[in-house]
């Protein structure tokens, strides 16, 4: 099961960098959701690079196909798969990496376990294979805007270039505006500066993502083994980069006593509120009707052109590396889509467990 | 599944803070580890409260029974089931808190998704809880060790008290020596000292766990959906108070370019190994050899004496809510033995996945 | 998870013949189910040994606890702890069993996988663990029952007697008349004959058990690895001693054409009914509306106390093996409640999965 | 994840009769098989229809590619993704069955469940679906094989002709010169005879395949719910048309006592064996080393060209129904090679959970 993920709304994906295809077969999406290849292409189109400066200036189409799962228009209760064709896949020689790791790479140990590494542009460790992700996340994302649930994700920090905290639709607005995709659009501009500035020196530099998906029900997460903050930690830890997940204050709580920061209640227009939302939305592993709001750490792309020390694993003997080719400088604009994604396959997952969705058919 | 974890080795937990047990049944467990309750009770001891000005004196036995899995001193590959009866488990009239839930406790959402809540002690909601994950832990880190590989928790900030990086054996006799669980001794006093001054406020505060794993072998985790890091973060999350998750330099990476934080490879004595850890011992969502290390972020225990703000959700109206009770002014020391534990569970479960212990029987 | 089962309903069964205790773990049942320890006691009781001639004289008293998992009398959505005590668990020598496999058991094969078999009593591998699905299985009746659902499992055959077809209600009131717990009184003492024959022989015979479920909805089951007939198939056939599993006709369509047994609509009442059941409740894997009917092949208990050929493992030579002890000359009598309890098991699992019954609380 | 199936070598497969394509993934094969499109493509073959006149004439390809999970000619530890793209599937005009359920198809079901059915050739209920199988099994089968594991299934019945009982090689020989897929040659010859004549009559006939499996070791299955007979049942069971399995003597235990069919044991050149094999190779869920035997009871095809009674769903009313087309008369021999793959694929998983192949690798 280590390439599927969810319970009653799972997807399974497949393909790697080089192969011929990479997709993502999506099991228990109810019926009667009307959907469209435009409907993952438009998502998709979000983590494709070569469309700004400051990502990688390589072209790759990915364009989807849907191969099952829709009958009418509709789905119809069967798994629904998304499909992406490698295009020119021989481009490029990468046998240098053969025996050579990259370092922060999984090279190493994707090497020592299955002896059987296929090292061309990273195989099934490299980024492209979040296109699974996003074919997932964009059908739960259509499937959760049946039942009112929105997810943005944006870019809140790059280096020491923080964003200033905006409302959830000029965060959506804005995103769209500037190719760091973040919400705050002057320190955009200071983002996009410094990945430039990072780049010109063959470098490479990291961020932070938030999402915040508004309008979920209260109760969502099974206590004690599938709360919902455990499963998004997961599936966010789970993307290729990310060193750390917060949700809510996160790691800030230990700057506060709880007398500072705890979310005392409060009734407004007849329904229950929290005055603040340090919670982030969740509280005992459960949804508590606030914004769910969490940040991942997303380190400095590995790839780098700069001259790094690395191993001979056939030789067994030091061997210096330099990964040439158009790297990202910053890989966070191209990570929301893939976090927003996830946190979205998460919610879609928990809103039919928890009873939300009807789990054969939307229209019941 | 949502009292259960882990794929190969397997914990179900059940009980209440109030009911008449808590425990957990473990499935998955080799054949022929020798085991007794003493293995689990000196890590239940741990978590004990009522040992140190730094917890609540509340006095919990909690003294384990094994009723199945073992046969002639040493597991036979059935499931084997930890259980701690609750005792004086009516001592306190909690029904002020039937209708009014406790800011930032799970109260609210419990109520809302179920709607047949055991708000005494908070039901399952308790800290008493984790008595499950470490009467799994304790089996896990028994396996562990047949296997080399040695887990430590230890608090490495409380509120603004950070303790000076120490090497993994000083790590493991110091914790001894401190009710903090702190790996630097000069750290521990000051964080005890702040620990009780903000206990005599009424008030409470949080701080960060750091969990280090050694000698654990290169390859596991399964990508893409059961990476290491991934499977840490969820059950490292679902520890009630934990708001962050990191590994390796966690969101530190972001004040970093790739050039000063990428692990380089080097040959040392024929062996592989990364000059720095700054991956905290996973690429690529793999175990590479090097320690692997997390940290968590632990809120400030949200039950606090000072007047707050609540509702009461039958009359739909405001209400002040004053908890009174012996609270743990902080938490971090009786959570790192369930981080510990929980490490302990995910790594025995993927040394099992991936082949490095036998699952029917530790002798082949 | 091979001691769990289960999905949504799902149960994680504990404990060995003469170990300390047996049990069950029944996670996902919705809150606001009315339960009892009485609920499951009368289950309990139906297999329990030494009610009559006809089975085992051994005394067991089982006598069931719920430990955790109600507040009010009800069930509050956490993990359900059912447990019985063994008592007088140490009666018998059973050391000739201890390199001796008695033949047809399952001794041979857990001794060579776990290489610590608690030979006592078969261990794990004896009756006594159905137990654990007699107690989720109570549970998943009671839960059945608030949706109109009802199951029974009677005897059809024992060795060459069998019982005519009967209608649900006639079973239901005829089961509790007759020791063999057979729906039809008049083969019920042809077969108590039969079955006291053998006895006397120092042999024993098998036969067939049937279960019917009705007023199960149309719509259960998930194509094209969940299927309702696939699950039921998985459950019955893990229950010790049966060697075979049908659905409907079972293995009687192969002597029809399609022509005489197709089950052709016709519209009742305004309702969609088929004229026919020989697909026996489930087409394409799912419920139909009709009468969900199964039958399980029971060998004949391998325990008798003619003389045997067997083998002593640690010297590796054969050796004679006498069984003593008083064991059951029929075990279908007493299967008929384990068939009903895993089939009640399958059948909320599936209520809960297909959305007709609410996964958190029931008075949604 | 009703679309997917194992816990370590799990298979999901995806897509309907007249789709675009219909495949499966497979993940959980260890890295460095030797794997080609040919190996899937021989077993393909025995499924397709078209190729004597026991089988629908109607023309399918079936051409297999591997799109992901090969690298260097053998797996690599990443999902295989094995793809048939459907061909002329707009062939027919099916819009008769639109609101007009096939009699003891699951057209019924699927309309009630789903609300958006896709009644083109069957939609996903389609036998077709089972190429999903057949890929699956082909890569099982070829990884059992390394462990020198073989696998036949083939028909002993149909309708009242029965075939005589031969040795192992003697039947993998026969089957490949019969179309029936009999393993006696002369028992096949009247089968197709009966075949044919009940074409003639416009009906269809059903039968019983069994599957044998040899030089499977000791343990594999994992008791209480995953034993290997359990996984057998289920995976078996799934197989659209069977309505009956049987592990061993099955049914026919009713028919004698235990002192007649125990099977004991014997040293046999300092061996353990079983002087018979009444058990089917599975004793107390687990695998003995003998050879384990399945059988199926496969009944008629149920589209038939003879006038039935059915519905129309729309208006409510009853109406007629004649399925014309070519279809089976006999759908046994198309059968055998999906119960060889179903029982391949439940092998191979119990093989790497039983750790006797290593998960990541087959090297080691």
């Amino acid at each position: 099961m280590s390439n599927s993920i969810g319970e009653k709304f799972q997807i399974t994906t497949f393909g790697s960098s080089h192969g011929k295809a990479l997709g993502a077969v999506v099991d228990g999406c109810p019926a009667n959701l009307k959907l469209t290849a435009e409907d993952i292409q438009k998502e998709l189109d979000k983590r494709k690079p070569g469309t700004s400066k400051v990502t990688t200036p390589r072209k790759e189409a990915d364009e989807v196909q849907i191969l099952s799962g829709i009958f009418n228009g509709k789905t119809d209760g069967t798994p629904i798969t998304g499909i992406v064709f490698n295009k020119n896949q021989k481009s490029k020689d990468y046998s240098m990496f053969k025996n050579t790791p990259r370092p922060s790479h999984g090279d190493y140990a994707w090497m020592m376990k299955y002896n059987n590494y296929d090292y061309n542009g990273g195989g099934r460790g490299s980024g492209r294979v979040t296109i699974g992700h996003v074919i997932g996340g964009a059908i739960a994302k259509k499937l959760l805007k049946t039942q009112n649930i929105e997810i943005i994700s944006h870019v809140v920090q790059i280096g020491d270039v923080k964003a200033e905290k905006q409302d959830f639709n000029t965060i959506k607005e804005n995103v769209e505006k500037n190719p760091i995709r973040c919400g705050d659009i002057d320190a955009a501009r200071e983002m996009e500066d410094l990945i430039l500035s990072v780049k010109e020196e063959g470098d490479s530099v990291g961020g932070v993502v938030e999402t915040i998906a508004v309008n979920v029900p209260t109760g969502l997460g099974e206590p004690v083994f599938s709360r919902l903050d455990g499963d998004l930690a997961r599936i966010l830890m789970n993307i290729g980069a990310v060193k750390g997940v917060e949700i809510g204050l996160g790691f800030d709580v230990v700057n506060n006593k709880a007398s500072q920061i705890n979310d005392e209640y409060i009734i407004e227009d007849d329904k229950v509120m929290s005055k603040t939302n340090n919670s982030g939305g969740i509280i005992g592993g459960m949804s508590n009707g606030m914004p769910i709001v969490s940040r991942i750490a997303v380190k400095p792309t590995p790839s780098i052109s700069k001259c790094q020390d690395s191993i001979d694993l056939e030789k067994m003997e030091n061997k210096k590396i330099e990964i040439k080719g158009r790297h990202d400088p910053c890989i966070c604009p191209r990570v929301t889509v893939v976090a927003e994604s996830s946190t979205a396959i998460v919610l879609a997952d928990h809103m039919i467990r928890s009873g939300f969705i009807h789990p054969s058919d939307l229209e019941k």
